[in-house]
């Protein structure tokens, strides 16, 4: 199973409106198909030109890792040199922290990504969070 | 003045609709702002994973050099070692060919450029085109 | 649908009877997901070390593009930039010869890519489509 | 010597067998020659996309190095800036911790070297030795 562009476009506009309900910073949200690859983002008015590049490194370290970003935190935390190791055979790509969540199908297996950024980590987690589950898809944060 | 999220998805929509009434293969629409930067981008179901990429690459070289992609293509056919140089001092990441397309204000403004992937080059500079006008701004192909 | 383990197995092991039954220099064979990573590859006793890049490289931009070696091969003869630009968006991980062959399932889905580097293009291109075939899948050279 | 395809092959199967035995999380299994390059892999199914690429690094800096997982991590607990420095002119491809796993030869050469992903550092670790004693080969962790 795979993130449908339909199921893309509604992560991302729910996500937007938890952003927008909860009064946060403008948000850029970007969608990874279960290869690590873009299928949709939309990057609000106002935020910063570099947001796209955070939330796809968000989302491209848990589906490549199949870890989510409170858990590449927590690693990054205990052992830095690992998930620098990490970024290197990565090309540098891995941005570990809150707000890369992994999305599930109904079975468990890992079928992409969401990476949202533009206020707190744990902020940007919520938003992505509200986006996955308006999808009927399963959050891993 | 830039091209908003707002007119950014009215560019995406209305190229992938252009490309679903050309009956075109699955499209990849990449909207930059005028510093080269992802706004928002849509990727059809069944188009390749690395078609993002491609989108990106037609329209990042259509922003950074002022020029669009039918003449970046020129350029290369002309003077390869120019385009090889340019890609050169912009890390690879210009795919010199129609579907790059320079997005203009009322004023003649550059205020971005859309990339198209999918089908041959010239289908994909239509879409964009298409999705452009849509906006009620000006497209440069 | 992905290519399972034991499907990847198969192709590689009937890769490379083909290749001993048309009396190859030695193969390596590369198995991609859908999203162009890894996920089998074996080099025979007697291939240069630098083979498993070669063969990844056939495979991943197979993947990548939706493009087999021959079209891709076609494609780099007629418009040469087009092809080093791919590379330059892709960090130059293609090698868009024959033996980059398409995995599809029943439905005609990209499902991955199979890399077949070690003899003539055309000869990797047959062990690769060997391979393929014996797994119950359908090849695209 | 070397490390043969016959002997990766059996490496590589009861890497897994104990992975199954020890009920760990599916896991990736390369093995690389005494150049650090590949001689076969496989990922098991429900592993990560991008799990290649970190048992590749853990293998890589083992054998290029001449310093398996174990040693390579106490380093760069005590001196991460060497470790660091180590990955600058490796091309960001070290992974510095158990899972690289040395091969030696009877007469304790150093003759490739196995990278295990998936489950603990630790028992990555126990699987790839389980590979490489059953393939008649020592293993240094």
């Amino acid at each position: 199973m795979a993130i449908s562009l339909r199921k893309a476009r509604t992560i991302i506009r729910k996500a937007l409106d938890k952003g927008r309900e909860m009064e946060l910073k403008p948000l850029t949200v970007v969608v990874l198909d279960a290869g690590g690859h873009v299928q949709a983002c939309e990057r609000e008015d106002g935020a910063a030109p570099g947001r796209f590049a955070i939330a796809q490194g968000k989302a491209y370290g848990a589906v490549m890792l199949g870890m989510a970003g409170t858990a590449q935190m927590a690693r990054a935390e205990q052992q830095a040199y690992f998930m620098t190791a990490v970024n290197g055979v990565y090309g540098g790509q891995v941005v570990p922290v809150p707000g890369g969540v992994l999305v599930r199908d109904k079975k468990g297996a890992v079928i992409g990504a969401v990476g949202v950024t533009g206020d707190t980590s744990d902020n940007d987690a919520a938003a992505a969070m509200a986006g996955i589950e308006a999808a009927a898809l399963t959050a891993e944060i």
